[in-house]
């Protein structure tokens, strides 16, 4: 094992999925480690996770654990999608800027098919005025399958009910499914403070990539289906693109004990607090906007390359986009003290660079 | 967690992935579960496992962690061939029967073309008959691109070197590439008492498909390239197929431990000691005759039906295959009880049925 | 343009697609060539297409006209088969052995699996054995999901009706479609003396490729299609596979051509009459033993190399295979003096070999 | 036949894919048809082609003919981009707007990645930004593959020489290769009066879609390659493509007669003349303000809707796009009549609209 030391203090904000594991989700592997059980999925811990989340869910779902956000996205849109389909999204969409197309490649040739609106989001009107003009029957266009919507934003912003089901509304009337890439869908859960349910299929969603991995989770994600027609094409294509494990239980195991006891959402919540403690401070400073309503457990800043660089030199660790745009993602083992830390640099910087 | 009794004694020979982890695995994660580390690779555990793993083949390789076998054949095919390709395998090979042409899927076409040869491996004089007609350079035709070993193969039978050599051989003579599916790699190595270099690079393997799930692996097998013009396209197509985790050293802290201190060697030698074991007890049974020689840990048996039926009428398990084949996976936990208990059954009910 | 001036006479069994084109699908074109037409199939002669097939074939058909009959294949079993589906045809079927795996390519990886039987036909007992043990509803297992024939098969036989709905009874049996790919289907048609009908829908086929090219037609094949629900998948998988001529009109006026007062059958009957008169030579010529029955426009043999050494020298052209087996195809346009100068010519090389 | 009365005067401005082909090139189909000929390209015409062309872009090509341009510019930009690969395109692309993700289909999920500029075109500056934020070595990255241009543009407007080798300059900085589409090559070619040569590849492009069908070809367009590293590719991914007539003369035979004596020239010069025309009417019209220069064979025109009527009401044939935009374009058998007709008509319920 590597002699692991990071230097103290930590002041890390690259990602959320810098971060731990909840001991939780670890404990629990130990426990599931006893006797033998039927592989693929076939297992007493996969059967449990489908009652479990259908509970939490409040209806019947179909869970598919996967390896990775990236897996859950780009198979659940290709079993929304046929080959010719176009997928909306919004342009900053992880599946269109950060997934090396696995949508197209996994559905064969479906087009990500950009649409504007404000802080990370689609806007309803914009979907509205792309679907008016899609070319719905002309074969020599990519035809509407698809929306895809991610919860919390690419900007750290998060969808209200209204949003979402203005959305969905729209994709209904035009005969095209709605997605949901939940990465951080426990953010999002933790802010609106409804349920599931009604962050979901009961505000039209067919599919959710259901992230845990950002979250305190470890090596795995999943799909959640509540459309059942969209099962059978997953779960073939699925074992196809190499994301069902054999020793499933390991995997069915790890997302039981995400959500047991509400786990999910106090690891949700910590990330959030420790992003509304970076906004509330930044109240204070003059100058500074967030590009977006900082809604979940992300803080985009555009600042003056010297204030970028005396974070850096300060330990600050977080990622830099072209156009001196600071990145800050909590982690749910973030610390206040971190939070502080960030604060107090930026302040230092900023009133340097006047 | 699910209340999980399974009726003792346990008698399972369905498969290896039915067994637990090593323990020792599930320690490595909580072990590195502290701090925060870079994501989807950059951190110290991935570091450190492309040295151990250089040091273990004795050559500087790459290591790709994927989550299942599936993916890393697939995807090492798909790296080795062009869509156009031909790729060559064993009848009974995994990728052939029980992949549902992941490998076709990823390369975007590749053909697997079966070739034939004894005990589920393929016959160097058949691969030779098939590469003379392959009608290179004809547009019509695909193309050799790789011949591809399952090792230990399908029938539970495990390639010497020097049959691996002139396969290889053949392969360079040809200008195609050599894959290994090594999903029960470490019980071939136990076997054949070779090193891990002779069995793979020194033998003339290109890109060698890792296996660990089934010896005692958690939720982790590798890609492990000795060819390094395969690296950056298996890099970024592992990325988008999903197969690259955030929180990556979770996963190569699970490979390090696999291979620590021996541990894969241990477990694969108690696997194989076992179906050894039952081997032994099956020469006292008159008219049964394993359908491939016993080499590594499984047994393949075909058998009149009522004696099939007896043995799970007494709690055995194991799957049976169409023309009343059965075949028995030894796990890496396994035990000498369950051996015996099978034989005992297995004597018994053969008695009943003359 | 080229000095064409071919060595007098021609002996020339290479293919049927080294001969020239009718000379009515030609003055179909000049005819067309007035005025304007909408493009990509909204034309006049498109539409009437539809009428004239719809009439030949005895019940309502769709046809979409192809550049070849490699893109009819493919694209016809792309919409018969998922991506995870087996196709299942004769080992020598042209779809396994010479287009380059393009239904692997064009469904997305679905494989081709090959079925034995007789003189390249398949044998529907083999075709019920491999179905019976395909593993419907595994997932680690490609799903049935069509079968192909090719009629004539690629060794020259001609199945039969009663072989045809043995097979589409087994295809409706197991919930797979039925392909016929017809590359020679007015040979077959010529032997059988059935209706297009009869050979095809009423038999049981979805979906059949119709071949002109190899009987005379010019750059035009096509996909008919007789179970609508294949239609809307391949009207927009046609357009983005390339297949769609703007100028469609040109295309159809072939097709209406081809089939125009008989054409297609008078030309299919010159050329099978032409195999007949050498199968006739051939009954001449002790231990010469075809390798199946001549019953189109093919004729197979295996000899000593000595004697296609000798043909050839005689100025005979045809395509030698491995194993010296020689493919004579009769073109449309075939002679009588050339089938004769055949039988001389392998007379006389026969006689000196022995 | 149909019987086929297009109500006397045509003034057709739908596409110039609606007009006749030229009857020169119908005449080389029968000249053509004489004797036998290999198969699949083996023959005397397409040798000559490759020949011809040669001369014709005074370097060693290679010339791949294909049934269709949708064809000609997937298969290019499949040869150009691995499956991994960002190819850069006008947003107005015709590749981006009008092929149904061809591209993305047949290159395994290339991603189209549209570029900003004025008139359909692509501009250096937004190109070179594009690139400058494309993440190249990031495997969550579409990687910079290839760039193509549409000549002339999908908005009628042309590439002039200092244009395409700013961008072909920026593609060799960044490694990545130059595709033309060239739909309306001649009609470029004839605006620019310059060689083949001088606007290929000593422009800096890789490969073309040179494009005959819109300019008086019938059936046939072709993949030209001026980089000799993409045929091997080129040449089996068009075979199983379905894009290799087995009568391949028929098609050669299309080329050489289009390029003959200067024809291909001549039709685009009658065409581009029709649209000059069009152009210089357009002057007299106040308040009629083309979208783009009026470069090549289209004109487009935003006008109100019930002057779009007007048109229709009058026979004029042409499309409507949403916004009111109409396009017309003017086929190589326009006549001035057309031009003129489409003006009266114009400028009739222009005066009323006011």
């Amino acid at each position: 094992m590597p002699d692991h030391r990071p230097a103290p203090p930590i002041i890390d904000f690259r990602s959320d999925n810098t971060g731990r594991a909840a001991p939780e989700i670890i404990a629990a592997l130990a426990a599931a480690n006893e006797g033998t059980a039927a592989g693929y999925g076939g297992d007493e811990w996969t059967a449990l996770l489908q009652r479990r989340f259908s509970e939490l869910f409040e209806t019947a779902v179909r869970v598919f654990p996967v390896a990775t956000g990236t897996a859950a996205n780009a198979l659940a849109l290709a079993a929304l999608s046929p080959p010719w389909g176009a997928v909306y999204c919004s342009e900053q969409a992880h599946v269109n800027t950060a997934e090396a197309n696995a949508t197209g490649f996994f559905s064969g040739g479906a087009k990500l098919t950009s649409v504007t609106g404000p802080h990370g989001k689609m806007a309803p009107e914009a979907l509205a005025a792309a679907l008016a003009t899609a070319g719905v029957g002309q074969s020599h266009r990519s035809q509407p399958a698809a929306v895809t919507l991610t919860q919390a934003s690419d900007l750290g912003a998060v969808y209200g009910l209204d949003e979402i089901r203005a959305i969905t509304a729209l994709a209904r009337t035009h005969g095209i499914k709605a997605h949901m890439d939940g990465a951080r869908f426990a953010n999002a859960l933790a802010r609106l403070g409804c349920t599931p349910a009604e962050l979901t299929w009961r505000a039209g969603i067919d599919v959710l990539s259901f992230g845990a991995t950002k979250n305190g989770g470890l090596l795995c994600d999943a799909i959640i289906a509540f459309a059942p027609d969209a099962v059978p094409a997953l779960a073939i294509q699925l074992r196809r693109a190499g994301q069902v494990w054999s020793k499933m239980r390991f995997a069915a195991a790890q997302l039981l004990a995400y959500v047991e006891d509400g786990l999910w959402l106090r690891n949700a919540r910590q990330a959030n607090d420790i992003a509304a403690r970076i906004a509330a401070g930044l109240r204070d400073l003059p100058g500074v906007a967030p590009l977006a309503p900082i809604e979940a457990n992300e803080v985009f800043l555009q600042l003056p390359a010297s204030v970028l660089d005396g974070l850096e030199q300060d330990g600050v660790r977080f990622f830099r986009r072209p156009g001196d745009i600071a990145r800050f993602v909590c982690r749910f083992d973030a610390t206040p003290a971190e939070a502080d830390a960030l604060l107090v640099s930026l302040r230092r910087h900023l009133a340097t660079s006047r």
